[in-house]
């Protein structure tokens, strides 16, 4: 069964591209929080996005565009041993979705000015989402990523 | 652009049919945490698993399989306003995926038993990533939701 979605905006990102992303600082859980960049919703969906700015945190899924084909098992950039590709955020997925949480700074029509931007230009937005208490889990634990983190 | 995604796998869950889905419970952020279900991984993508049961939680991209066409405002269960269908976690949204966190029980192959389920019986998976660290926001700001949840 395969299903078909469509790209309801594009991310504007100072990371122009894949080299531009640092990986050691997704061992620092605040890495990209001074990362800013703008989703542009594109205008047919732009009503959509009222009240979004009433929350601090949305959820972006985005497609990695610039990923082809996936691995089961993964080395993930913060570690050196294979991973089950589940257990990983690598953009090498069988469905290629990205997720990143970003800080909203404001809104206006229809971009959002975020904060905690680890996307490149040009990304396809798939969906935006509030970041609600349901989302906030703690305590948690972090497999193998629990000695990789500060 | 159109982008084509397929299931990976499948939720059993003792929510049968939409109905069986108590809108109350969303107004606890703990209100799913007792429902228990399974994550069936389809075996071809079993090895991805590999590692997931270290986390304590994992966050589900699943497709709202049931929902179909979308409102860009839309009345929320939580509430009466129209609202921005980007500021809620409503089903008919313009790419219908649904995200769920769930916890951690066991793994048994390609089997994950979890709690925290809000998904039906039979919805397909899309992915399964870790939930970490740089998930966890605090303090949040939840817009027009704020005064709705417990």
């Amino acid at each position: 069964m395969n299903i078909t979605f469509k790209a309801i905006g594009i991310v504007h990102s100072p990371l122009k591209k894949l080299e531009d992303i640092q990986p050691k600082k997704y061992a620092d859980a605040q890495g990209f929080d001074s990362v800013q960049g703008e989703l542009e919703i594109f205008k047919e969906y732009e009503d959509g996005l009222k009240d979004t700015e009433g929350f601090s945190h949305l959820i972006v899924l985005f497609s990695f565009h610039k990923s082809e084909g996936f691995r089961l098992h993964t080395r993930p950039l913060l570690d050196d041993t294979l991973r089950g590709v589940f257990s990983t955020r690598s953009p090498h997925r069988p469905n290629p979705i990205g997720l990143t949480i970003v800080k909203v700074i404001e809104r206006k029509g229809n971009i959002l000015k975020v904060a905690g931007v680890d996307m490149i230009e040009g990304t396809p937005i798939l969906d935006i989402k509030p970041y609600t208490p349901r989302d906030q889990k703690s305590p948690i634990k972090s497999g193998w990523l629990e000695d990789k983190i500060k």
